[in-house]
């Protein structure tokens, strides 16, 4: 299916050209995309939608404003979790009834973590990758210490190629990210999942990084659960709320120590008593934030009608242009992501010593992208709106700033908050 | 200090007169109230400041839109827990570094019962009480569960006199809510802290329907924890985050174990081990709705510059008159709502078995109010915005609905999603 090299395409009209021809172009229109900015950070935070700002507007002014209590029913506050929910599903490849949208992707991977455990009694070992984002291990910790039986934790290092010979007859669950958040490194969630549930074992992935850029297939790899966030790739908004995914199959026996009122099978009915909701809903807990929930609504509306498999093949392509770029511009940087297409999710990442004060003088220059401590340059490449000729222009700006040797600037040094 | 009782202003001209010469006056302006309505549900969810949209909008379409990634540091999003922490701390009576904004009120509960717990590793017993909002029980629930050794729920029957009885060497905690849900009872909140310090247990104050109308005095109190949500007398929006306030004295040892990268010691050093903030930001989790938080923000500065004790006085004159208004009118119906004013919060409620029509009938004749199941009509004071003369006035249509039976009329009987 998938016919990614366009390293042949070493110019940048002919860039051009390809973005006069790409398919998904109209997407890029959805999409406030700043004049003059060359946007690779969506793998972080995804830009606003057009429409964001006259929807939430209507939320803020008319639902809040004018209606106020009476929008939980008139405007479908009420249901959203599960009505974003099951659209989220749609682009996980989950059937409906399986995912809600709710509280941060830490939060789900507990309650994803603690309903594992308890699905699998017999066992006490949660495997994880040593290079998962370090909340993931966190989250482990925290939920090891709240099981009702000692769990252990055991990492994994390496790529995805040596987890099946950690899966022995003590793993209960395993948390692995789709896509690597350093190095965009993609896992096998086909073959993987089968591994995983050969041994016995259930998989949570973490779909923060591949969501809305790789197909998943939730339902078709018959995975246990997946969490992730909505403002990366799916454009949510800043720190929108998260998902989870949890397959039919495993609700009824599914319990999660976050039991609050939206979680139960009838909330406004005040029993004193906690009696789950018969279906996904048993993963919600309190209110949802409703104003930046609507953001998710306006974003999905935004990717409504994509082709997965189109959006997996313009990334690709994308990626692959970047890194023939690089490799031809800056042949002694070190590209950390994967080549294969098979291998790669929808970033380019550039160990460099030097990556923080480039990082900074690349956004002055008007490229921005992220870096990750110690020496990780991040680019991500969001298909929806992401353009050859970006590409083409980006490895350019990289390229001029190395030349320029801009960290011996002492501004790009200063070190920001959050980087 | 409090001189509440205005039974003697009789008169809807009096009470005209009343919101004339009321020193808080200037405050309803600050809020959008809609023509013609009476809303007398902002203990459910608060009006709208009126500067919400401004302000949101230049977050969504400037700081989001345009200056995206950026803005975490720009726009101050990554301090916005803290920040806006230290100001809820301040509405009830915590220093500085007490409180942060997060997560749902569910969640945040979650979190100090389990510090709690672990707090008094001796006592096997939560104290909580049976009339509390449902979700408080269901997370006592879902926390023993998680427990590293058994615990038990233990319920408090009647009102908060009750409470000394049941505080033995067992206790490790008592969660309580400062006013109840459904009455409007109201504890008292020094007397109650003492006892159970006196003790040994340590109590979690749910302030959820007394945060924004009452005095709070966390630290006069030495209280040891607080959870509210910020969408009632807050007024920060559907669904805004909650909060949870922690006694300096308790955070060095407190363990959550919603142990999420935000409240790692240092985020974006991406360790794989979790080490813990040394302050109040281990009780973060994950990235929070950044639209939402900047709701919270306008709706305390709309508050800003109140005096908490004129808040206090003009809630207890408001639900007085009621009070007298509906025992003039309104004989036959049994008032929940304790008369003594140190025992009541802004809410009066009122038991009527037609109540859920009633209360519809009253929103189509503009007055909100709300009904919680079997049979209570809530109505919330919020002194911020209500007046004197909307009491009196929303009396008179309550009395004009039982007169005119309108739950005869179907319409009115017909059950809404969330009511």
């Amino acid at each position: 299916m998938i016919t990614a090299s366009v390293t042949a395409t070493l110019s940048r009209e002919a860039c051009v050209a390809r973005d006069a021809a790409d398919q998904l172009r109209c997407f890029r229109d959805r999409f406030v995309i700043p004049d003059g900015l060359i946007y690779l950070d969506g793998n972080s935070l995804g830009p606003m939608p057009r429409e964001a700002a006259s929807v939430l507007g209507r939320t803020i002014e008319r639902e809040w404003g004018q209606e106020l209590i009476r929008s939980w029913n008139s405007a479908g506050w009420f249901e959203m979790p599960g009505r974003l929910g099951d659209r989220v599903g749609a682009v996980i490849g989950a059937a409906p009834g399986q995912t809600v949208v709710c509280d941060a992707t830490s939060i789900n991977l507990y309650k994803a973590i603690h309903t594992a455990i308890g699905l699998r009694p017999d066992r006490n070992v949660i495997l994880a990758e040593e290079e998962s984002f370090p909340t993931d291990l966190y989250i482990i910790e925290g939920a090891m210490k709240c099981a009702a039986r000692p769990m252990r934790r055991r990492l994994i290092g390496g790529d995805g190629s040596s987890i099946a010979a950690q899966l022995d007859r003590d793993v209960a669950v395993v948390v692995l990210s789709h896509v690597n958040y350093r190095t965009g490194a993609l896992l096998d969630i086909a073959e993987i999942t089968q591994q995983i549930h050969d041994a016995g074992a259930l998989v949570i992935w973490d779909l923060c990084h591949s969501a809305g850029v790789i197909e998943i297939g939730f339902d078709r790899h018959a995975v246990d659960f997946a969490v992730g966030c909505t403002y990366k790739y799916l454009n949510g908004g800043p720190g929108a709320p998260a998902y989870i995914a949890v397959a039919k199959t495993h609700q009824a026996a599914a319990e999660q120590p976050l039991s609050g009122w939206w979680g139960h099978a009838a909330p406004f009915a005040f029993d004193r008593e906690f009696r789950p909701d018969q279906g996904i809903k048993r993963f919600l807990c309190g209110t949802q934030p409703i104003l930046s929930m609507r953001g998710v609504e306006v974003a999905l509306d935004a990717m409504e009608g994509v082709d997965v498999v189109a959006l997996r093949e313009k990334s690709l392509a994308l990626t692959d242009l970047f890194m023939a770029r690089i490799a031809a511009l800056l042949p002694e940087l070190e590209i950390v992501t994967p080549r294969p297409p098979a291998l790669r999710g929808s970033q380019v990442a550039i160990a460099f010593d030097q990556g923080y004060p480039v990082v900074q003088a690349m956004i002055e220059r008007g490229v921005i992208g992220d870096f990750r401590s110690p020496n990780i340059m991040r680019f991500g490449f969001a298909p929806l709106y992401v353009r050859f000729g970006d590409v083409w222009d980006a490895a350019e700006i990289l390229a001029g700033c190395i030349r320029d040797e801009v960290w011996r600037e002492p501004r790009f040094n200063r070190v920001l908050g959050v980087t």
